[in-house]
């Protein structure tokens, strides 16, 4: 379960406060300069350095690593003039993805996902800042580089970029950020497709927590996933004017991904629940055959304790213990009730 | 499960890729020209043969099969305008279906559902680039031709096909697609009455996973119809123009095709939860019926078990063992109590 | 399942055919015309009989029983001028109920539901075609008239209906056809109620099997009921002109009552659900009250079996056996032993 | 189940039928006329003397117990120009509740919920029909005065009521309905409560009737209910003019009255359901210990009597039996065995 | 369950009452006058002194804790002249969040949760009275004091508050009781994580009663947040004009937190019902191994009570038993059989 954060109640709103275990952390400020005949590329070490360079209808995209520091933010904040709320969201890791329009500006807060070494889900907030000419980006962690596919197309000058302005690349951050669930899905998909294999063959405990597990990582997807959508729903369909119509076409395109993945977890958690009810009938199936089994071992011999018990009475006159063949006579009996209670069981498909 | 596609996370938007397993294979391409007075049709194999022969007041149906030459793709996108995404789309299949509006263009994606010779559920994808004068489709695969009786109706110059325009001929194509789910909802009809009739005298294994076949079945053909019934209900309220009135109860008709299997399909999955309740609760009820049987012989010997031993035992003064008649006395007891467990057990309805 | 209908993958649109049980079999075509003053009435042998009659300023209701011969439905569509595709669904039965606006004509395709002699649920399809001063009917079968009390109250000239003009007549028709639906859903209902009652006394297996029956013609007529409602919101909202003011309000009332139909339905939908769940119960307790009265015996006669087992033993110095009141003294144990156990069970309730 | 009430197919629409168990009844019919300064009161024996006293810018709210003469209703309706379809509705008890606009009218169709003597719930169609200057209220039965309490706050002229027109009146009605769901729900919230207290103490099969009772009066309610609150949103929003914008928030006050009642049986259904699972697996666990300790016991006795049964054998050379102590060894063993396998089940809680 | 409060059916609307067990406690009430400049705080004795001191451009902030005297809000309500449903369900706690306009006011109603000493969840009403210059606060118990840190931030002049106006008071307050919503989700998620982890280890009776006050809980918070998102809704898209443009990113904000929390709940249903499948699965899966085991044991001793049986025969020609080694070669069979059932059993995983 994905850790909840907020701040004690009775805090003011608005209030800046980094996430304790970033703390002291300087966050990695890099600054990109565009238009379609150059690009320049700076990595900065202090957030003032940032502002002298704007005003050169040039987009502009300041791309902020790690939460650590909260002059930095609270800076960019009045250079740019943020809202104070959209600073604080940036700033608090684990919020739900949302799109706010503020004046002139536009902030979108998507959870990226994917999955650490050890199999785990991990989710990493990133904030996008849309202004007219320069888009502020924020992620939660240092280090993991997701928007570095996108700097190198902006280098590369390749495909549309590079003519186009601060509302294109928010979308080329926002479809990298998509683009981290699909390989996600795939996993989850063959992992479903696995356990649909392997539940009608050995129905194990084990299979039942692989299960459990899978469904807590699809329930956390979900939360990630879904609200995203609506964000992309909103940004296709953007009335602030601050996403052109040539734009558009493409989060239209990112939406439709959107859709589609959360279709493909629809299907996975209606199939999930197929495989546990097949794996709980199954098991439940075997079960019942080991009690049918042994309840028929038991009942062959409960006929076979009860004659030989008859001629383990003390009676005086017994016919059958004096006869010349009264042992093999007993066996006979036995061997043929046995026998005959065996064959009803078979027949009857009982054992 | 459906194989999930997507290109791997960094990919620039709208980059143009053959599927994997199609690309060397020259796709086929057909050019068909129409008005109410004559018709041509060619097999090009350049694809700018096609390009000329547009300016003419005729409706030009281009028709490619096979994804496999992107190439082909290029061209025909920088000839027609095409949007880059809609190229895209149209080459990577297993898109979730939808319309997409461009300027002056309708992009409309569907899946094609039929079985394969094993039964299997195979969807082909369909893509559809309606223009004022002209349609581009493209199949998926080459050699299937599902377009072939539209073809022919329109060579036949039968029915309103030649005397409209290219949005009517789109409708000819969509309703061909729609047209493929029939059949295999009809089969899904038949197989659940099928199961619905066995299911309550042979209550095995092998039904249970049929009834599971049967769902993932459903859930996959779910995920191909429901999102086209949104595309048809879009092309059915047009507003681009580009469908004309005449047209529309055409589409309208096509939609309710779409409901009424939509609504089928909703049926059958109420309908094989109640099989599947029913069988779990026969199965259980005749595995009851067993463990219940086989608990009644055992528990009718346990008395007469305890006689034969109390007349087993060792004690010096037991009258009874000295009766002329004892041992007849003890299987008369025997044979008593025997019959009034039956009866008993009878009378209860446990045996 | 009711059976699915559709035209061969291939087939034109709007292409004319008779159901192929039909074909051959004339249909009974009546027309009425009236007005506040008059009413004739005749039977026509042949549909062109019908055309001349029309230019009166009265109301004409043409009413065709049979689909059997295509000419007939050809030609009504070529005078009326008639959309192919009305006349496309008013031949194949089983369709979903709808309706659908064409120029100055208003189609409406409804199912009525009866139950035959063996109490299985049947529905005939009856199309109404809407003009401007006419109507026609289309039934599906022959033979079963359900629009009789509607004619005889136009011929008594009882009610509004003389006075009003094709709208109310339609309104007319829809309400008879909706109206037999209440005869149904009071026997469903009569049938739960029974259900309720018996499954406590009796939970044998022939109940379980009507619970699934009830549930089957349950889905069979939400199947028919749902689209008719919105088939009634949209004849009630009407925006053609073609439903006067005046008719609204019973159209109004109409769907009222399709409400309350589909109100109870879904009641009887979650009560036929508890009265399953509580059948599953109360088999699963009789089982279990079975096994428990069986283990039980099985149980109370094992420590007897071993007591016997126990002077059953060959050792030489086992004092009871020599014991005057050996064998007496071995009774008390085991009548001792035997009533402990029966009292401690009575005592915890578990025989 | 409550009775379904329809007309006979075939009736012509807007038929006037008393219930068949009150015809021959009168109803009581009485008429308040009020203004700030005065209230009139009579208790009338002949409908037609109402007309006479309504030209007088008072407030006149006549009120009818009892459905059982149809002239009177007929007469009502020729002098206020009531729709024949209200008041069909208003005769035929068992309505679903709804609101009706018609010209210059507003009809309003409620039932009142109380439990009779014998706790069973008991519904009362209510009906009123608002004018500019007047109110007509039907009460299903006669003897059984809901709105006493609002007449008597009329005569005392406390409160808004003298001060405001009929549209308060109808509100303050409304609300007189309204209210007396209160204690039904209250009711059914204590029930619950007991319910959730003694589950998992007794569960005996009578809880199981209780809880099935319960959910049955639940989905009558909710049938009562649901509609309910539709029509007090559509009467808060109302746009004939008919109700003043001064008793609008009376009204939705009465609606926010209905949403809580929703809520809290949306809230029961949920925790009824959690009752059920709760009492379902209890009992299985009560079951599976029985189950259990008796299994427990006979596999005690198993080895037991194996041991005995070894003693019991006539082989010539056993010498156990020759020995002194071979007795006591044999008890030593029984005992010892005992003893381990007891010990084994309590360790593992198995006893 | 929460108790249900509702007016005597009959009680006129808008009858003011105490609840009964606050009458007698005179309600403490404060008031804070501030704008940028300056803030006076009071705490009054008698509300009157409250009205004097309006008139003055300044913000106004009438507090009253405890529902115990009418009176008080008699005369609130006839200087602010409040409409009397407003006063009436300030007065009535265990109300619906909700939030209604009255001419020139908003009235706000909400329910805070805390969970008290005994770990049980407490609801508290609060209702906020929003008119231009002015906000009445009503909280519905004394002592427990949750808007005194919004207090402290006006007394110390930090962030927005004194700079704005009531619209923005009222949002603090709302934020603050929407912030006491987190430590008990969180506890929740907490408690969660714990039942997860246990579930599989441990899965006693306790547990099941655990999770079953679990969802009592979730149900008893759902009703309180749901509604409350709602409130938040309406205030954010206000059209009343008393909340000014600067303060609605603010109430946006808010609602995102409701969202949030929602969000999480419905998360903790889900994974709440997986728990308890897990639980019951694996409670019967742990059952089911315990019978088995028993079976096996009784199963093993079936066949060797059998063969002693045999041996205890009185049969006189029984060659075994004059054997020299009879009574080891007994043993070797019965050694021998049992090896091979442990082995067999072993094998089958069954033991």
């Amino acid at each position: 379960m994905q850790k909840l954060r907020y701040h004690r109640p009775g805090t003011a709103p608005a209030t800046l406060v980094a996430p304790p275990e970033q703390v002291g952390h300087k966050p990695v400020i890099r600054l990109i300069e565009y238009d379609a005949h150059s690009l320049e590329e700076y990595e900065v070490e202090n957030v003032e350095e940032v502002f002298k360079c704007l005003d050169n209808n040039k987009v502009s995209w300041i791309d902020i690593s790690g939460l650590g520091d909260v002059e930095v933010f609270r800076r960019l904040g009045r250079h740019f003039r943020l809202h104070p709320l959209a600073l604080e969201d940036a700033l608090c890791p684990g919020q739900r993805p949302k799109v706010d329009e503020y004046q002139d500006q536009l902030f979108i807060l998507l959870q990226m996902a994917y999955e650490n070494k050890e199999q785990e889900l991990i989710f990493e907030q990133v904030s996008l800042l849309l202004g007219k000419e320069y888009l502020i980006s924020v992620q939660e962690m240092p280090g993991r580089d997701v928007f570095d596919p996108v700097r190198q197309r902006l280098r590369e000058a390749g495909g549309n970029a590079r003519f186009m302005k601060s509302d294109y690349l928010t979308y080329a951050l926002v479809d990298a950020v998509i683009d981290h669930y699909f390989p996600i899905v795939e996993s989850l998909g063959e992992s479903i497709e696995a356990m649909q294999e392997t539940v009608l063959e050995k129905p194990t405990r084990e299979r039942l927590l692989e299960v459990h597990e899978f469904r807590k990582a699809l329930l956390q997807l979900r939360r990630g996933v879904w609200p995203t959508r609506d964000v992309l729903a909103r940004l296709w369909r953007d009335e602030t004017g601050l996403i052109s119509e040539r734009t558009k076409p493409f989060l239209r395109d990112c939406y439709d991904n959107a859709i589609s993945i959360i279709d493909l977890m629809e299907n996975y958690r209606d199939a999930v629940r197929d495989v546990m009810d097949l794996y709980l009938s199954t098991l439940s199936m075997r079960i019942n055959e080991v009690m049918r089994v042994l309840a028929v071992i038991t009942c062959i011999f409960a006929p076979l304790t009860f004659i030989v018990g008859v001629y383990g009475m003390n009676f005086e006159g017994m016919p059958e213990l004096k006869w010349r063949y009264g042992y093999l006579f007993a066996w006979l009996i036995i061997i043929a009730v046995s026998l005959v209670m065996i064959l009803y069981f078979k027949l009857k498909k009982w054992l």
